[in-house]
């Protein structure tokens, strides 16, 4: 089945069907062998019917699932591709890639779904909406309070993917925006589409998403920005010179469509001046220069281009890095002595060629050859193999901070200064990553915030993190992946951040109880509901926003203090010595223990017997307000804020907000109560 | 010497001294009576040394100091400020704005600085860098982790405000670019620059703030854009049509030079569907519509152009907003019984007379004449007054969702769903803020929600918070401002957000130490500092991130935890009823209290004697992580993360990282203390 796919003409997923388009297409060759792999071509898709359908049968059905639940669907699927993705490595040697290039695409892309799938569940409310930052009070009087919160838009998140990624680029877009809400419609580039194509198909046989989440056009975009309107998103990885296309685009500058850009970026690595050629850190400098410029041969936009090390060291590094390629074998990607395998195509490999033929205005070649290379069990004529190849830069070069060749290609520059150091990264006008290898550090601190501005991720590298370095040119679903300027300015992953990004951030104002109302946490200030039962008796099925319990008071005497201060070992003279705590500034004499007074508060409104409350895991914002002295009484309320059932298990979270006050009804104490809540009770 | 710099050339702010242009500039006229206030011009400018002198002057200056010293300086500029607002008040007048006006432009703007300057003083570091989210694990042995900071741009931050809110919009734009670390280029619309200039010149006078952080451009801004890369930022308020023209700018294209839009919006305001004429809600809504077309005489972004109604209160709407329109009188805005003055200019009223002839093709006017208005104190052909205009609209009107009229001027369309209200609402195409009145919970929800991925802010009026309610139409301080789509894309305003638009977000990869060298933040994993002297012995000057206490072990009895529980009444069965504690499928036996170990664990790491701690003032985080059970051992390691000295007081705060493990090692509680740290010890 996918072998007779692999030679025929590529469809697109349209609109809950499978389209073949109404011409021969455009031929895909196999990157190492000039064979044709597929054919291409979006001729006769009706774009407007896609746009169509991803607002009104995808995002409608995602949008009825609270976070857990899209969360739970992408665990589903990444399991279900890891099993499947024998035939996608396969494959995926067509693109050129080796075995170990093919790990970070495959792997990597199922493992930034399944990282989704944990933070969605873990950091996200089961829940559509997500509050954002803490209830700001308007008015003194308390009627009138603020709180932010992201809504999904109601919009497509269209995706535009580069060539060199063909299953990661597909997945690490398309996890943050199917747990934001957002029907996506997937853009592959043409030259490695045949892989996210099957990647696509699998997704589809599976059933696991809700029809019109995923959308795949292959081929041309054609008209499609056409389609789309304010509450739409691009989100484009790929040259500068295309995110410049479709900047320009009327409904990008006029109509409020949302464009994220990952365009190519000059990284740089810098080795510190700190260390010699004796340091481990010398050692771990030339390797990760060596495998950015190798690994997919060097067709990453996180690759290192440009290599900056001290003056003294330069003629050191430059040996060690040329004596670590001349071990790298090029050659047949499927062969397992192969480093490195192909470029994408034989026009890729030009555009490298010509990008080498720039930078030696200003640097000259100190290891490889751009026209010629030893190939082992290919064809170098027919498949599109390169030479990696480093060049040195003349003091003062320009090139190198503006020419990006996007093959196995990196620059050695100079610095004698950090300052010089951090100048020179400046001259790239914004990258995706940069790092530093160093094992000092000051040098460290000084170079990661002169380089921050400049960066969307900056790694430091040295012995003690070596080891479990996942190293300079892989992004982490967990870290932010984008830069500023001439990277373009985007912002992906990032755990929950890159969920976010496809959401409205809204303020909302109101009162306290139609704030409740709207955001379905409770609020400070609105209705509390005291009833006969006691909380702690009701399941989580049972309970209700606003349930509260108002506890008994107790005095707290001079005795309790004494006795918990021996009791405890907490002999803080606060506590203990009237002299002494009569001259802190703060207290002015003898205090309860802040201890002291949440142990009781939870002695005033714990349910003792056993219940669906199951336990209490933690407490957050504990605040002491107001110092409790001896002979003061005190009382708690606790009030159900956030119920959290858990897709996996038999119980939930719920968080009470607890205020415990003194007899002038003064706050003392003010926190969040976390517990574990059976979802029935008494259970079956 | 103010009055005679109204009558004359008003002059730009620019590289340390004030500029005058080399020609006679272009008059601006009073609002009410067309005389001369002031010429305007930038000839002569040289805008390159403006860019130049704030990224070399002013931006290392402000970077020099931290979040706190620079919220220190805005605190002191805004009460110097309300010093002089007489003066202001009293130029005000020539804008066309009445004293209300005045207030929300002077007043308001002011308020907004002092606002920031809280803000920074309590939810910054005192530090430049800010940490975002938590530490993130990024290999299993712990010595690779990751973590998001910001830091501040390098660049310029210019600022392109509207005529409207001449002091306002300065400053709420100024105040978060400062406690940023950008250095502001301020570009005032030229019809109102007056004021503006007159604010400026205040500043200045002041000395309060570094030199080259606060650069005026008084008149057209010319090739400013031009000087823009990477790092900089513009900020624009105003029209639709001129932002259309800002993004295609190259440097916007191309450059990297980012650009944040608050445009025009056709923002609504519902009136809920529960609503009849007899409740306070109706009159609310009345009352709101009327506000917020007066208002500067409807001259504001974010004043109601739709005003959305049930069918069946359409008569009702229309009759009491007009009843209430009629009493509002218009003229000299310097006059007490005058309740609306003047458009901002006779040009201004004409393209609102325009807007108001094509809504009128799908809209009846019914109330007003946009020809006539009989106005008080005033020449009504020499001012630029116009009468408040109600339209009423078709069903199915095209032209109210698109066309703004940007005066005294709304219209009503009535819907006989929430869903249709809702429909209407998204046709506008992005607003920046919508309102709903209601006293219904459920609609209160269903429109909120509805509404927000349209909207920036989103108002719910009723009777519980109408008399603290700020109105629909007031852009907060704590609250974003801006809005999707048609209302620009941008986002302001919003508490800290505001802060962080203008600095860069960056991952940072590395060990532990390297992370707490960066960050300046003791990160989990890293290095633990335990010396003979007991921390809590030492003042905030001496205490150091990584210094530890590694407390003597405890053993938790049985007895303890019987103790324990009749002591504080917390009797709950998980630690008093053996076999019902082993049914609890999270302990399986009897197990100590949370707040035990946490109280013994304080008994463990306190220092008894008066010293530098004054306080224990709160616990973040806390999460109990392995049951403790009876005849258990346990230790707690205390270690300095954070230090934060405050700068309007003799000590700081110090957050405490706090690990409880067992005699195992393995960790049963983690969690922040929160103390209160003298600056010196013993004090002076």
């Amino acid at each position: 089945m996918s072998a007779h796919q692999k030679s025929s003409l590529l469809e697109s997923y349209a609109a809950g069907r499978w389209f073949r388009a109404s011409d021969e297409g455009t031929p895909l060759l196999d990157a190492s062998t000039g064979e044709v792999v597929a054919r291409i071509s979006s001729k006769g898709l009706d774009l407007g019917e896609m746009t169509s359908y991803a607002r009104h049968v995808g995002g409608p059905a995602l949008r009825e699932l609270t976070f857990h639940q899209r969360a739970a669907l992408l665990k589903e699927l990444g399991l279900h591709l890891m099993e499947d993705k024998d035939e996608l490595y396969a494959l995926s040697y067509r693109t050129g890639a080796t075995k170990r290039d093919s790990l970070v695409d495959i792997d990597g892309g199922i493992g930034t779904m399944l990282s989704y799938a944990s933070k969605g569940r873990r950091e996200l409310p089961n829940d559509t909406v997500v509050l954002d930052g803490a209830l700001e009070p308007l008015g003194r009087g308390g009627t009138f309070v603020g709180q932010h919160l992201y809504t999904s838009r109601p919009g497509v998140a269209v995706q535009i993917n580069a060539f060199n990624f063909p299953v990661w680029g597909m997945l690490e877009k398309l996890a943050p925006a199917f747990l934001a809400g957002l029907p996506s419609i997937v853009k592959p580039a043409s030259q490695t589409a045949y892989l996210t194509e099957l990647v696509v198909r699998r997704i589809i046989e599976s059933g696991i998403l809700p029809e019109g989440s995923l959308q795949l056009l292959a081929g041309s975009a054609g008209t499609l920005l056409d389609e789309l309107t304010v509450q739409d998103s691009v989100a484009f990885t790929g040259s500068a010179h295309t995110a410049g296309m479709l900047r320009t685009h009327t409904n990008v500058l006029h109509g409020g469509v949302a464009l994220g850009v990952e365009a190519d970026s000059l990284n740089l690595s810098i080795l510190g001046p700190d260390v010699s050629t004796d340091d481990p850190e010398f050692d771990l400098f030339v390797k990760g220069v060596v495998t950015e410029m190798t690994v997919k041969a060097g067709q990453k936009c996180t690759a290192i281009r440009r290599v900056i090390v001290p003056d003294t060291l330069a003629d050191d590094v430059v040996e060690a890095i040329s004596a670590r390629l001349a071990k790298t074998t090029v050659g047949n990607p499927a062969d397992e002595s192969v480093r490195m395998g192909a470029l994408a195509s034989l026009e890729q490999r030009e555009e490298v060629r010509k990008a080498i033929q720039s930078l030696r205005s200003s640097a000259e070649i100190v290891y490889g050859d751009p026209d010629h290379v030893d190939v082992v069990d290919a064809d170098a004529e027919r498949g599109a193999f390169l030479s990696p190849v480093l060049l040195r830069a003349q003091k003062g070069a320009v090139e190198p901070h503006d020419v990006e060749p996007f093959g196995p290609v990196s620059t050695v520059l100079t610095y004698d200064s950090v300052d010089e150091a951090i100048t020179l990264a400046a001259r790239g006008r914004g990258s995706l990553v940069g790092s530093v290898v160093t094992h000092d550090r000051d040098v460290a601190r000084s170079v990661v915030l002169g380089l921050a501005p400049w960066h969307g991720r900056i790694l430091v590298l040295d012995r003690d993190d070596a080891k479990e370095s996942t190293g300079h040119g892989s992004p982490l679903p967990v870290l932010v992946h984008g830069g500023p300027g001439r990277a373009g300015g985007g912002e992906e992953l990032g755990g929950i951040r890159g969920v976010l990004h496809h959401m409205q951030r809204t303020a909302i104002q109101g009162s306290p109880d139609m704030l409740t109302a709207v955001t379905g946490r409770w609020t400070t200030g609105s209705e509390r509901r005291v009833e006969d039962v006691h909380p702690f008796r009701k399941s989580l099925a049972e309970l209700a926003i606003g349930d509260t319990i108002a506890s008994a008071p107790r005095t707290v005497t001079r005795a309790d203090i004494e006795h918990f201060a021996e009791f405890t070992g907490d002999t803080f003279y606060a506590h203990t010595d009237e002299e002494a705590a009569a001259k802190n500034p703060l207290f002015g004499g003898i205090v309860a223990h802040g201890y002291l007074v949440v142990s009781l508060a939870a002695g005033l409104f714990v349910d003792p017997d056993p219940g669906p409350v199951l336990a209490n895991f933690g407490v957050d914002n504990l605040r002491f307000l107001t110092p409790v002295k001896a002979d003061d009484t005190i009382a708690v309320t606790l009030t159900v804020k956030q119920i959290t059932p858990r897709t996996n298990a038999e119980y939930g979270e719920v968080r009470w907000d607890a205020v415990v006050a003194n007899e002038a009804g003064e706050p003392v104490a003010t926190y969040d109560v976390l517990t574990l809540v059976a979802k029935t009770w008494p259970q079956d």
